[in-house]
């Protein structure tokens, strides 16, 4: 192990090239690397996808009547179509804009989340398919897989928050479908095998992202080099306003991400839950920011990001009879907790440990997490049919009898393991430390290879457009552009002393 | 009334005070007083919230197999919720960034809507749902909560534009806890004693907020000091932008927030008479802007708030039979009203009355919704069941005779007061009256209220982010971030006088 | 014609004066105009339009329970109109912010937007409605009215696209009005007289709209007058970003446009494709604007048009068994070319053929709803009821039998013109060709139209939002708000260097 991280940050050190051709030529080849990355995806997709069923016109019921003999035929668009657009929006325009708080990393933020985001749900649609193949052998396709495509992008986006800046693009893409292949099989660990309930993905997405991010951020920051004060590594007036764009949609929409995968009225609990609980979060986080920060006054990274902590809090157990005032108290506990993790802990663990963390996805994702499968695996150890009826085998089915099976009233029966409430709280528990520690050994091992790609920023050129980006060539304020009139005296005067000072 | 006023104004010229360690101090107060809201607030909920039968899964019907039956049990979410979600989106998004086309109150205005909403948001669900406590005395929480909470902060947000850049987060919060009681009194007072129709919230929301705001924003001028010509209270190039990102989705979504409260077609009426009316604003404001502006240019001012003014015109008749044409001709009289009181009255009453409005949300809430409230009685005036076959007692349940039933064909049925259409008409108008009077006695005293609050804004300090925000440290323009490249030549040299004289 | 041609230039050269005094007069008449345009449309809504069935309070129909007797009784909203909303996003925020990449047009590419479309969208339901009137002469207006009027509003906001920068706001009003009469002449043609499936407009709308574009831009540049560089033809830093805006919500709600105008089980595949093929595209955009940009780095043009490509040119088949590997491949396919048209093409039409294109809508709608129109037809000329089973009648209702007719089971059949597969394809084909045809003569003859406009923009003050717009008047850039910290030393060389040479 140690001889591998030496390895790799000795290879990491000595590829990076500061002649322009040579890196001109480095573009080069990282370009057709992705030709090749979409390529290959297209191939699997030749071999292994087709329909599902609802959208194969070959299937004889498709051409019924709607009205005739029931609900399913010949179907458009349902209430589904309209959960996926939601959280669409939150994976590209919610944590794309999210990330394009520091000043001069814009493009990149919104561009890379874009593309990372692009080839991320294709190759997802293969690796979650991969465990349910059906007697052909082939991955069917509905709107179904298409928001669980987009679900494990976030993931992926949640690992991109952690290394923000310090990364290439191709770094992020070699990340990312690593990420996924391992991301897939623990959520089919934790969902089929475990058959543990993360219904807002808690475990599954935000604390493997946050984990597996920060994982590769620990190795990328072993590379030699002096460390070097980039004040690029900040916000602008401007680039904070369009965060609060990514901000305010994630936090809108976090309602349908809880919701989606829940099973009946539970949908209505959790968007109830989530809701209630993120408004909670809001208030809360803006309360600790001013009591925390410097100065008493609001920072807006906390409002950034600190208020959406509510979201993940409550995922897990969004569509459980948490009751309105749990779903509030979980909220409040989470922007507290948000915000003292970016205040004590973020630059505690930067300092100590050497694990940099540049949006603080551990305090929105990673720690909330971790809370969310805690109360997860107690709101599973408190269940009962009193309390759920006849749906507590819906939204634990391992808790059904061996010989319980579908009937008309109830249609969702299934023969379970039997399990007591105690075990399921057990394996909630499993699910969440299993989740974890993968995430971070295999986020480890991931850092170890992203450390190969020949192109590596120099330190220097971090969290700047300019490495991969053509910007505007005549860029200049908006000074020249318009009449020029002070605002307030002592306004001026510090302009002048600005500007012809040394 | 006289005493109170000058107490108030003295003791809020008394309070605040320069020195930047008490200034400290009294942040960190207020912070602690956020603090206690949400908690009382969660301890609210402890006691009073439950969710609804439809989200509970202790009862025993949401086991049921969605066929069986009926169609209620079991039920994921339905087509309510993508309306409540564009309402959503409207509140936070639209409202947020509405306001951000101040220079330097981008964050105040994003993150101050953000915080404010989420409080209310929690209290109004509390504050509505006292008027609809259940046998238990406890309020039974689901989807159709959460929109009329929604709904709520719409109110409060309109307000708060009345006094953008001149109050503090704190007398934002206290402004909506005082007006969200009185709102949910008036709504219940106007929806189940005067039994008047009001589908878009016309009257309750829009002409309620406007008003109220309007008196609240007067008692806060008649504070002692020197008025200060702030250059702050102005635009930007860039956050004139930001600005209409609110404009369009408060645009876009208009229709959903009128069809909301709507019943069966009346749906279908309330978004094509929106979707119309909103049209025919836009471009009658376009046109009547560039006819009364300086110079006959555009105004940003105008496309951003009157393009609007047709939502709030067309809202208590949205859902009633007004004919496309009557939606369009609504919506161009909106538009031409107002853009002729941002250019003529709102200058008129700030110099002569005092009364200032920093958003003019008195001619995009205001004006618009008194004109909305006297359509709304003049429809109410001609309706008949010739027009609105049965859905008429759906839509006016007090004109139902005391002995209407629901049957089979007509379920929504039951008995009324047998009011004839002019009686009808005439609650409606008593309804706006009692609205607009409510909202002013109940603005001013809030006003005086709010004047209480220990911390302030210096006037000197208005319209600024910097008095409640930590701002980026090293903020420079783009500059010197790129090469420079002059544009043309006259822009340059303006750009060095700009720069080099005095 | 070449008479037309000359003397259309001659007066556009002659009637655009320098005087302000003129031109402020200029200015109000062009007002007086637009209130014109918006009075003359109220009165045909007068005339002609009324509540389609499902919205008809007097329709004894909608009085009754929905759960009476069938689905259709007094009905709320359903999935349409969420299909509906994510069409008017696009509208207004997706081709409204997309137009603002350019430094200091902002305000004239959302707003001119904003004004065109709502404007456009009145026109489009009557010209649509035209052909579709009822026995009383009489349009019905329902949901499918509006999306239906959105959608043609895309048309016209692409052909502005092509002109960006170089038109006043009247000319575009004058081109949208002539463009919308035109364009559902075309779509009736092909929709109604050649039974020609094209289910997301990628012929009608997206190629109609970018040749009708290319034409009118094609005759405004042969006005006389020197060619002058202008340097506002560009992007700034904060302008990219905004329109990445446009760009993605276009791209996220692009799978709804394609499957708003599809039938039963085609929306899903409408969906699956439409979402498969943008995926696709994007990930190919961005390698091959890395290969064939300058320097070998992305490039913003392509990242903010290209990445779309793929949902225009799976428009025309979106709703097919096109395989999702086809899907695929369709996307990437159209992204290599897109990129290609923007480095190789676009440059050279302008050089050679005088043929402007600023926003460069012939890569982003031209060529790939040529593209589409092609495919189209190739999946025509393949389909077969062993395929599609009975949906075949659906999708091409021209194929059905002359004697087929509904039944209990497919309710949807109805008597058709008994064609074959490939007569079907030679169809697409033709409609094609005409769409293209009618686009460029009617775009002609528009621009000549659109030159006889009595106050045409000056050449030195394109792109130029100063022109139409009364701008923030004391716009500073934020260097003096904040305290000024350099950001490295370099960076700060430089700046020096350039604030004080010369």
């Amino acid at each position: 192990m140690r001889r591998l991280v030496e390895y790799a940050c000795k290879r990491a050190s000595s590829t990076t090239s500061n002649n322009p051709h040579i890196q001109k030529i480095q573009r080069l080849k990282l370009a057709l690397i992705v030709v090749f990355l979409q390529l290959a995806v297209s191939v699997l997709f030749v071999n292994f996808c087709e329909y599902s069923v609802e959208a194969d016109a070959a299937d004889t019921r498709n051409s019924l009547n709607p009205v005739f003999g029931g609900f399913k035929k010949n179907q458009k668009l349902n209430g589904d179509y309209k959960l996926f657009q939601d959280v669409h929006v939150m994976i590209f325009i919610g944590f794309g804009f999210l990330m394009t708080f520091l000043r001069r990393y814009g493009y990149s933020a919104v561009g890379f989340n874009f593309l990372l985001g692009a080839l991320i749900i294709q190759w997802a649609l293969l690796c979650q398919g991969f465990y349910q193949l059906n007697e052909n052998n082939k991955m069917e396709l509905g709107i179904g897989s298409l928001f669980k495509a987009d679900i494990a992008a976030a993931t992926v986006l949640i690992s991109m928050g952690a290394v923000l800046g310090r990364t290439s693009y191709m770094q992020l893409l070699i990340m990312g479908i690593a990420e996924i292949a391992v991301f897939s099989a623990n959520s089919f660990l934790g969902s089929d095998v475990f058959q543990v309930a993360d219904a807002g993905g808690s475990m599954f997405v935000h604390a493997f992202g946050a984990y597996f991010g920060l994982a590769v951020s620990y190795i990328i920051e072993l590379r030699k080099g002096k460390q070097i004060e980039n004040s690029l590594e900040e916000a602008r007036y401007t680039s904070d306003i369009f965060a609060m764009i990514g901000t305010i949609f994630l936090w809108l929409f976090w309602p349908s991400f809880n919701a989606i995968e829940a099973t009946g009225d539970g949908q209505q609990r959790a968007v109830i839950n989530t809701y209630l609980s993120l408004a909670a979060c809001c208030v809360t986080t803006f309360a600790v920011s001013l009591i925390l920060s410097e100065h008493h006054k609001f920072d807006m990274v906390h409002i950034q990001n600190s208020t959406l902590a509510g979201g993940v809090a409550v995922g897990t157990s969004a569509n459980l009879m948490l009751q309105p005032y749990g779903a509030v108290l979980v909220g409040a506990a989470a922007g507290l907790i948000s915000v003292a993790g970016y205040t004590k802990l973020t630059p505690w663990l930067s300092a100590n440990l050497g694990i940099r963390d540049t949006c603080g996805v551990h305090n929105l994702h990673g720690i909330p997490g971790v809370l969310a499968g805690l109360i997860g695996a107690f709101m599973a150890g408190i269940a009962s049919e009193s309390i759920y009826c006849k749906t507590l085998y819906e939204i634990y089915p391992a808790r059904a009898d061996a010989n319980m099976t579908a009937t008309a009233e109830y249609n969702f029966l299934k023969p379970g393991l039997g399990r007591t409430a105690g075990e399921q709280a057990g394996y909630q528990i499993l699910a969440l430390v299993v989740t974890v520690v993968l995430a971070i050994v295999s986020g480890i091992l991931t850092g170890l290879i992203v450390m190969l790609e020949f192109s590596l920023p120099l330190k220097e050129k971090l969290f700047d457009d300019e490495l991969a980006w053509r910007l505007p060539d005549n860029e200049i304020s908006d000074v020249p552009l318009f009449t020029f009139k002070p605002l307030i005296k002592s306004d001026y005067s510090s302009y002048k002393r600005v500007l012809f000072s040394k």
